[in-house]
């Protein structure tokens, strides 16, 4: 789902059809996290194991609501087409930061999750022995840091981003002005212009203006 | 060390003191992270307790290895004046995304290494009763967290980078033209320029240039 908007492919399909995968991926993923979350919940009561005392829960749980936060907000502000662009511009910076920082969160909550069922389960040879279960297990936990971290780079790379769209006037959402557009197809090259392009600027061009930085240009559409 | 960039009193320090502070805050950690290892494989060897069998060692390794890595390369390219321009253009992307990664993940590791001292040190009353050690704790490891996320934070706000200095031509490394300056002047503002500068702007001034991306230009001096 973070990904959505840097795969190649899918910078021919619309920007709303990327914005319902986006939704949609996310929403699955939510859906998921509640059921998992009920599992754990039953599996503990029949168990009768305390709910809710390691800090794999706490940080969890923590995720989980942000996690729901961040999806009622996307949907709330980005994909209906009620909010202003200039709150789209304001919390897109966000949206995306809190998306990341949830995304690392949960791969920390899993590398804690599989570091006590490794410890709780394995008895006989225990964790300490390195069975053969422990070693791919820690194997699995190595793959998911190097998947974050992957993830993590796609996200964060200027010229990843979607290209502009030509088409966007067909696209604009309540509020949005032909500006708009401009800007945004300048916004997009803004972090890879060519240096020829660079000399020409003068003091005045360069006014600071923080709420209009990259990324929330980049999806007021 | 991350956010020395990031904070204002340190904006009227030059660019070369604010990577010998940055260099030797890294350093210091470095050490640091050095000493701690050798206490746990003293620790481990003193009680007969396994070295590297957790996936807390496996990962807290890894960062070591690569944080090492990252401090050597930072080092010879970044602070060393032997690198050309074009060398840390390219590198400093990967130089701030690897210094982020390793950052997370040691906060990653410090979280599994908390969750696993929780369960081997708590016996009586055990960590699944909540004893008091345990709240408290797990109180610090999420602290742990929101300690990174606000790193993770004022490290990726591009309105919270350095203004560009004044007398960078004091401090130009070999291998710097007058018109590093100024794209790197330019650059700053990439990403809060004002709307009506950005209408003026013609299809031929967003030729691609991948390489000189933002977080590239602003630190080849």
């Amino acid at each position: 789902a973070i990904i959505v908007y840097r795969l190649p492919w899918t910078w021919k399909c619309s920007k709303l059809l990327m914005k319902f995968i986006h939704a949609g991926l996310n929403t699955i993923a939510m859906i998921l996290a509640i059921v998992s979350m009920v599992a754990v919940f039953d599996f503990h009561n029949a168990k009768n194991i305390p709910n809710m005392y390691s800090l794999h829960s706490w940080i969890g749980l923590t995720a989980v609501i942000f996690y729901s936060l961040q999806l009622f907000f996307g949907f709330a502000v980005f994909l209906l087409p009620f909010a202003p662009v200039h709150l789209r511009t304001a919390l897109m910076p966000i949206h995306v930061y809190s998306g990341l920082t949830i995304f690392a969160t949960v791969i920390a909550t899993a590398l804690m999750g599989i570091t006590e069922k490794l410890i709780f389960a394995l008895e006989n040879p225990s964790y300490s022995a390195s069975p053969p279960e422990a070693t791919f297990v820690n194997c699995l936990g190595l793959l998911l840091v190097i998947f974050g971290s992957l993830i993590l780079w796609m996200a964060s790379r200027p010229h990843w981003k979607r290209p502009p769209e030509e088409n966007t006037k067909i696209l604009r959402p309540i509020g949005a002005t032909p500006e708009g557009t401009e800007v945004e197809s300048r916004m997009t090259n803004s972090g890879n212009t060519d240096k020829s392009d660079l000399r020409s600027n003068t003091e005045a061009d360069r006014k600071p203006n923080i709420k209009f930085d990259d990324a929330g240009q980049r999806s007021t559409m």
